[in-house]
Formats: C-alpha cells, structure tokens, sequence
C-alpha cells in the first residue's frame, strides 16, 4: 500500500479493464489498412488520424479533462492539479501507426493513461501537480522520414525549420500538410518552457520477448538504446533487360542488394550482441519487369545500447557501401536522418515504478529499451521513465501484436500509482 | 532498283520523314510520365493508352486505311490488296511503353509501318497482297506480368482462358479491364485463322548497342532470343526493427537480397556470354523504415540465345534459392510466367529485307534480338522477320531512348521495300 502526500491511500487504483480494452478496439477499427482490426494503418495527418484524434478528445472531455492541441497536433489532456503552478506530470504515447501494423504500439500509453487519470479520480486521489495525458504526433517515422517529431519538436530536440521542410513522399513539406489537417498557429511555439513538467513517464508495451520469457508483467526501463536513420539512394545505368550483356551493366539494384548483405554481414559481426540493423523500404525505378534498375533507394536503421559501437558501425558501412558503389561504378548517396543519443532514465521515476509495482504485489525486472518512443526525447526536457508490459511472442509493428487484457490492466494499475507519487 | 512484280519499279520510296517525326512527337505528348517527352509512360487500358489509339485511328483513316479492332484491342489497319482473298502481308509493333520509358520503342514500328505504306501509296504502287499495319496490345508486361498479351493471344501461345485470368496490381483480371477500357466480344475471337497471313515483318529499334558501334544503318534479324520471366515471393517474419536481436531473424528482404546476388553471380559465370538476368522489380511489406520485412516479392527476367542454356540457368536459380530459403528458414515461392522458345526468322523475309537494303544503298549487319517482341509470337503463325534500326547508345525503357530521323527514314524505306516484295 502506498501513502500518497495530501491525499488518502490507494491500494489498488480501481482500473475498468473492460472499458479501455473496448476503447482501444474503437480506436483500432479507425484505420487505413484494408484487413480489418486488429491489423492497423494509421499515418499522419492522414483523414483517418485526424478521426482517431476526434475520437480520443471526446474521451478525453467525456472524463473532465481539459485539451490543449499544439501547432502540430501534439495533444495535451489535463486534469489541472491543487497547485496548477507547479511543474505537471506528463503521460502519455502515440497513436500512429505504421502501414499494416498491430494495435497496441503507443495506443496503451495513450488510452491508458487516461485511463490511469480516471481511476485515481475513481479512487477519490487529489492531485497537487496537474497530470497531462499528452498524445504525441508522428512518432512513426512513416510519412516524414524521421519518427518522433513531435516530441522533437516539443523538446527542442528539432528545429521548427528543420520541421517545416521535412518532406513527404509526394513532395509536400510538414509545414504544409499539417496546416492542411487543421493545426495552425507558429511552429515556434511546439517548443515546452524550460521547467514544465516535474516528471514523465510513458506506458507501452515491450516490443520484445523479455518479459513474457521472464513471465513478469512489469519492466522497470532503465534506458533507452541510441537509434540512428539513413536513407541511401543508389544510382546506376538503366536500359532494355533483353539488351545490354551481364559485364556492360551498371544495375542499381544489384548494388544495392550487395550493401544491403554488407550492412546485416556488419550487424552480425558486430561486438555489440545489442546491435541491430534493418532496411525495411526499398524503392527500384523504374520498377519494370523488363528493365534495369537505373536507381534504388533503401532505409537503415541502425540500434544499440552502446551509442559508440552503433556509430562505429555505421561508419564501417558508409566505407563498405562507398568501396562497393566505386567497385560497380554507381554513385551512392547517404543522408543521416537522426543518430540520436541514449536517453537514462531519471531515478526518482524509476523508483517510483519500483515500488508502485511492488505494492501492487507485481513482479518487475529493469530492463533496456531497444525501441525507440517519445520518452527519448522528453529526457531532454523532464526527467524521464517508462513502464513496459509484456507482449505476445515480442512481436510487434505487425497486426499478431498482442498485450493480455491482464497485462494491460497491470500496466495500468502501476502507471496509475506511479503518476499519483508524482503528482504528490 | 527493285523491280516489283505488278507494279513499276520504285528506286527510293518517298518517306515524309519530318511528318512521321512530327506524328511520333504528338503520340509521345500522350502519356502518363510525371515528365514531359521524351519520356513515356503508357500502360495498357488505361486513358492515356486509349488516347493513343484515338490518335493512331485518325491517322489510319486519313491514309484511307480500313481499321478492324480485335476483342482485346489488337488494331489491324488494312490497304486492301488487288488480289483481297491472298493472305495478306503483316507489319507493324506496340505502343505501350513501361513507367519512365523512351518515345521509339514499338511506336517506330507502329508509325513507321504506316508511313512505309503512304509511301508505297504516293509512289503509285499497288499491292497484290493487302498490307496490314498492326497495333499489337500491351507488348511490355507492366499490368499483367506477362509481355506480348495481344500477339501470344493471336497466335494462340495463350490460351483465351489463360489470358482472360491474368490480374494487375489491383486484382482486376484481363477480361473485366479490357471491357471497361471499350473492347468487347469474345476472346476466342483474337486468335488469327490459320494462314491469315503470308508474311510479318516488324521494323523496331535495336535496343542494343551493335549497330551503332559496327555505324551500320540497318540490322536484319536472324532469330530472337529465348526470354523466360519468373516471379519470386520470399516469406519470413516481421517485427520491430528496434527489438529482435539479429540472430532470431528471418529477415524477408535479407533472404531475398542474397537470392538476387545469386542470379546475378549466377548470370556472369553462365557459359553463354548472352544470357542476361535482370531484376527489375521488387516490393518490401510492409515497407516501413522501423519495421523488419516479412514478404518480399521480386521479378526475374532471363534472356539467352540458346534456350537450353536459359533453362539451366533458371534451375541454378531455383536450386540456389531454394538452399537460401531453407538455410535462412524462409519461405521462397516461385512462379515460371513464362518461358517461350526462341524463334527463327523465315528466309523469304530475311531475304527480302538484305536486298530492299542493298536496292537502298544501305549498310547492314545480320543480328539476333536479344530483346523481345511480337514477332516472336507472330513467328507460330506467318513467316516471320525483323529490321532494326540503330539507336543511341543502346540505349532503351528510358527517356532518353533515341534514334535519329536519318536512322528512321532508313528503317522506314527498307520496310516499304520489303513490304512491296512481300505483297507482289
């Protein structure tokens, strides 16, 4: 049992399962996907992103609470605190989802955490600090290039000029498309005042196996690994598949697919077991049955909890793609998109969560953050923490991804006397 | 001088090349490129290729050329002949052309062929023998996968049941898109009857380098290379890219990357100095930068001179991929769309173009295609032959595709020639 300042004791926040189970399938079932839920495809400013957030407000003024959208959509649900001057708690995810995806990835943070508010308002708690349920835009690097920029943006991690240009596939930059969708107003100021927010702390399922092989419902995150982004774009000598003889060729993609068995030969080899490589887009024009590539453009995406190590191997790959495109006589060009640093997580949060678990009577294990979210870039700007459940086999980003009703709950539960501490 | 029987000699038959230029520029303005001309874009059935037919229509009939328009689109403009119950004389190519193509390719031999007949017309021969000009459908495999629709259907190298099932991207089969572009009766209907046609004869460019280097005006076509295309579906499991560690992977767009090093290795140390292996196409799913691919699909397409050798290429193929699938514990699916013989061209035709080339004053070689085309198939029904012309740099399926209006009158005087032979 955990004695909160200025408030009554709450034993079990009395968390309605049911309720925030039924909500997250209301949510899932706005999606873009043609297979229907619980496969999801939710992309930014897109018409069925703009009906999510429809959504969530009317459950956010359905449980009193009060919304503050930003100039680029980043959502803030308050439940104003006994001294609305102190710094405030923040909670809170995503809910875009990438082409395809499942339907738990940053929605439980976000629907949780409403959740977690509602029942501490349930059990009767006071808060002294306001408690912000914040939705963060575009954490999904799906339309921009980049994930998370909303809460680059937020944290100063992002410039908003360098926001404004970002551009989509189709050419249209941020700053466009996001007035487009209905957010006006200065980029300038997405930016947080320096002193917000006392504390943040994010709820979200593991997107690994650890937890469900440890058969613990509760991850104590310590840290978040250092993800880096780079697109490369290859460019060779098209012509007639019939026509041009093997030794003449200049083929983009078969250079391509050689620095692409570079990159998963240097991710293997690498000395960090952490370390984890993946190209997951690849585009060949002109895309023809008949015809040689003339140029491919491929993602990387490059993690590990050794930020030294991940930076060494992706400097061993721009030389491995480099000897490779002079070698085949194409051009190569890299752009880094981000190569961010590893976030800690802030001790008074994490024993926060310690012990919110351990009065629940749940079993925990600390643990590392091998994907990258939002809390990555609040550490810049709040002390940090975040609250991982289990899920089915570790997968995740697909539409088998799977948190139990039980595991939900839990998360919930301990999310919620975690805030209630630090709101205290 | 050729003295053709029936009709007074013609030394040089009047081709109006700045007119078959000016008509070859407004067919180039008709396409779906995000560029303008020289770059193409058109793909059968849709508006812009129906456009083109409306276009091609006006010029036939404003040559007096009697049109009939098969149930898939095949257009056979005809200058009825004196004897109109002799087999008739064929020429003509496509007019199609596959996303960011070149302005030549098929169209001059679908032009040009109709130019080579208003010049045998101002010239004031008549022809024993009608000439047809040919518009075959959908020559490239851009929609359905398959090349040569129009003519393996009018040779009955496909059967109408075959081709009435073959899908595009989007699902919708042959037969329902060919009626919703305007083309109706029954498909049983297309295949040509037996002897319907004494001789075909198409005029193309080379799409190859060899005319140009040997500074040859004219190529006469021996045989054309054995082309075989495949598609491969290579299964494994997706993820989050931040949290399955590399060796738990099975990584689609890994496995595929080695399977396309392996056609190309394969290719290069093929016994015959012909083959050609290209993979031109290929899609990630799901396709996002944080997202470890689960399914990779990819074309192969492979040329070689002899069929034989082509066939024990395409088993190393299949026999490597399946080694990599299984060491990799993926799923690989294979699907042979097909995999036509080669063809000979008939020795009256071969005959008859070396002399309307050697009547002209023109240099020529004698070659193989190594590029497909409609003939191929037209070779199961008629005496088949080819003339290519040069084009620069070899270069073709680009924009910047180009053959000279001095390379184009060339090409176009000898098909009036030859067609004057062959209708005599």
């Amino acid at each position: 049992m955990v004695h909160l300042a200025r408030s009554r004791p709450i034993a079990v926040p009395p968390v309605e399962t049911d309720k925030l189970i039924a909500e997250l399938n209301a949510l899932a079932a706005i999606s873009d996907c043609p297979e229907p839920p619980p496969a999801v495809t939710r992309v930014v400013f897109s018409e069925t992103d703009l009906r999510a957030r429809d959504y969530l407000r009317s459950l956010y003024e359905a449980a009193g609470l009060e919304v503050r959208v930003d100039p680029i959509g980043n959502t803030f649900a308050r439940w104003p605190g006994a001294d609305p001057a102190a710094p405030a708690v923040g909670t809170g995810s995503h809910c875009d989802a990438i082409p395809h995806a499942g339907m738990y990835d940053g929605t439980v943070g976000v629907l949780g955490g409403l959740e977690a508010v509602r029942a501490l308002k349930r059990a009767g708690f006071t808060p002294r600090r306001s408690i912000d349920v914040i939705m963060f835009t575009s954490e999904e690097p799906t339309r921009f290039g980049v994930g998370c920029t909303g809460s680059r943006a937020m944290s100063g991690a992002m410039a908003p000029t360098d926001l404004a240009r970002l551009t989509d596939e189709t050419g249209d930059d941020y700053d466009t498309v996001r007035q487009r969708a209905g957010f006006a107003g200065d980029l300038a100021g997405v930016a947080l005042p320096a002193g917000a927010y006392h504390a943040f702390v994010e709820l979200h399922i593991e997107q690994g196996p650890e937890l469900e092989a440890a058969n613990l419902p509760i991850g104590v995150v310590m840290a978040i690994a250092a993800p880096a982004q780079a697109e490369f774009v290859v460019t060779g000598e098209g012509g007639h598949a019939g026509a041009v003889l093997m030794p003449r060729r200049r083929d983009a993609l078969s250079a391509a697919v050689e620095m692409i068995a570079a990159v998963e030969r240097l991710a293997l080899s690498s000395k960090s077991p952490d370390l984890v490589a993946t190209v997951g887009r690849l585009a060949v024009h002109p895309g023809a049955v008949n015809s040689i590539p003339s140029r491919v453009g491929f993602s990387l995406d490059l993690r590990d909890i050794d930020g030294a190590n991940r930076d060494a191997v992706l400097a061993a790959i721009e030389e491995e793609t480099d000897a490779i495109a002079s070698r085949r006589v194409v051009k190569v060009e890299r752009r880094v998109l981000n190569a961010d640093p590893p976030a800690a997580c802030a001790e008074k949060i994490v024993d926060a969560v310690r012990r919110s678990a351990e009065s629940l009577g749940l079993g925990y294990q600390q643990m590392i953050s091998r994907a990258y979210h939002d809390s990555l870039f609040m550490a810049r700007v709040a002390p940090m923490g975040m609250i991982f459940i289990p899920c089915r086999g570790g997968v995740s980003h697909r539409p088998d991804e799977y948190s139990s009703p039980e595991a939900i709950r839990a998360g919930v539960e301990t999310l919620a006397l975690t805030l209630a501490e630090l709101a205290s």
